[in-house]
């Protein structure tokens, strides 16, 4: 088990675990597999021909939902209540089993759907930068409203039919619950040690550091469940910074890029009382493809049972962003 | 926020949390939704036509493989190392950053990958018990084996298109580490801390709550990243029991099912001179399938960013697969 004595370590050829801060854990990065052939699952890439207008689609301004309610003739963007929510406000509660292995606890929240454009054929990145500005201030707007009651307010967008979201409008969920889930819940604890050992939100330390090392002239930190290293956004001017990097990743094969997103801010409801300066409101990126546009990273195995593993590291995903062209694929 | 006062609380009518003592972690569980229509994505059956013997797959016997070197005639478990492992035995250390954001350690392994059998057209429940248990002993063998050096020896397999694994010759993989990956170091603190407070392995008496409640025959428990609870298996009479719950798989939607699994055994290596008393061996299966035999569940979003969700009891998918018939559908 003792290394090769007289070879100096390169992280881009030689296996090694590195530390994720965030969710104190450690992430196995061999990237001298991307090397191997491969003959995983091919997927079918996502749909091109998209109508800007689907009259059979639940989520278009105008149209019906499953539930008979209809959409209104919405030209920005639209919430409305998730019409079959994994959350509802008022489910009773469990009550107590005085066993240590059987507890429950009541769970109760709402469960919202957002689109962000009247039209289907847009995405994100190709739409215009007050457009995001817009989904932006909605995404404050709910996390305001739901959050003066709820602890966790949790937004997230599923995006293409390799992340399980079959329909093409764009569109994401805002789940609100009266508990904090278990990843913010792990994400307060190393982020509130960190700032009580060391005087400084974690994530600001972090940005400082990678801007210091030139590491990267963004921050990109080999996080939980993506297969390129997941992307955190920690910043101001969020709409241009938003539309820059889902270009450059629609622009890495020429497709509109499948991905799960979300934000985690500091925790709301009775938390709004107490002291967050340890929280970063921040965002996760997890892309599935790393080889080409139909080749999937699947999550399973070791992931599951043993450790994140990578193929690849933050730095050589950060490099083949970086030396994408700024303009989209599609506009250019 | 409040619950509805009047209404009894049901498990599979009213989401709640349920703890999952083995990862000190809440998962929520929304079973009301299945009643909820489905637009998922179609993913293909897995194929049904595989030939015994394919002279280009590289797990049969006699055949070569990629890197040119050829397989034996095996008649029974046939075991190699991995052509291209995720880990190496001997990668140089990254060396030790000071800054606590950056910190890497080295990892060190070997991978190895085994064939349960010659013929490419038979799974573990269609194998002979005889048959299955060669498999178990060599499980044994390869982690007393692998484990007088290792502190951790991971066997999973990865079974089916969806689940990442292509090649249709029934095999696992065996990752041998020099480090305790975060899963098993979780369950290795959380069975160390319920030992010390309640003098029984947490397992064992799981199992014997489960019994005295009849919650289920077997121990169902609705642990992380599968769509069906995962099932965990502990026990003797291993052969006929992994034949027994691979069969209800399989006759669930009539299809070979997919599925990732793995096993977790006590830490090896420099732990074996220490107290493991807390430990019990037990098996994760993480089935992805909850619908239908082509309907997947993703394991995205808010699982990813928040916390587990589930759209079906422990209770429910016990009771399900107990109602199913006890013969393979393929052997009826
Ligand atoms: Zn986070
Ligand atoms: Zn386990």
């Amino acid at each position: 088990m003792s290394g090769k004595q007289d070879v100096s370590f390169d992280p881009k050829e030689h296996q090694h675990l590195r530390y994720n801060p965030l969710r104190d854990s450690w992430v196995l990065v061999s990237a001298h597999r991307m090397k191997r052939p491969w003959a995983g699952q091919v997927e079918r890439p996502p749909e091109e021909h998209i109508p800007r207008y689907d009259p059979n689609n639940p989520l278009c301004p105008g149209n019906k939902r499953a539930n008979g309610k209809g959409n209104p003739d919405y030209d920005s963007t639209f919430v409305f209540e998730n019409d079959f929510p994994a959350l509802q406000p008022d489910a009773p509660d469990p009550g107590s089993d005085q066993d240590p292995l059987f507890q429950s606890k009541a769970a109760r929240g709402v469960c919202k759907v957002m689109c962000f454009h009247p039209w289907s054929d847009v995405t994100l990145p190709l739409m215009k930068k007050e457009e995001v500005v817009n989904v932006i201030d909605k995404w404050a707007e709910l996390v305001e409203e739901l959050g003066t009651i709820y602890p966790w307010v949790q937004i997230f967008e599923n995006k293409g039919a390799m992340m399980g979201c079959s329909n093409p409008h764009p569109h994401c969920q805002v789940w609100a619950s009266n508990f904090l889930p278990n990843e913010p819940a792990l994400s307060d604890r190393c982020q509130r040690a960190y700032y009580q050992k060391h005087g400084e939100p974690m994530l600001l330390q972090y940005a400082k550091r990678e801007a210091e090392k030139k590491r990267a002239k963004k921050w990109f930190s080999s996080s939980a469940s993506s297969a390129l290293p997941s992307v955190n956004v920690v910043l101001p001017g969020l709409a241009a910074i938003m539309k820059r990097l889902l270009t450059k990743y629609d622009n890495l094969f020429e497709v509109s890029f499948p991905y799960s997103m979300g934000w985690h801010g500091a925790p709301t409801g009775p938390y709004l009382k107490e002291d967050n300066s340890h929280w970063q409101l921040h965002a996760h990126y997890y892309p599935p493809l790393l080889r080409s546009a139909t080749v999937k990273k699947f999550m399973v195995g070791y992931e599951m049972l043993a450790q994140e593993q990578r193929d690849l590291t933050p730095e050589q995903a950060a490099e083949k962003l970086r030396n994408l062209p700024e303009e989209h694929y599609k506009t250019r």
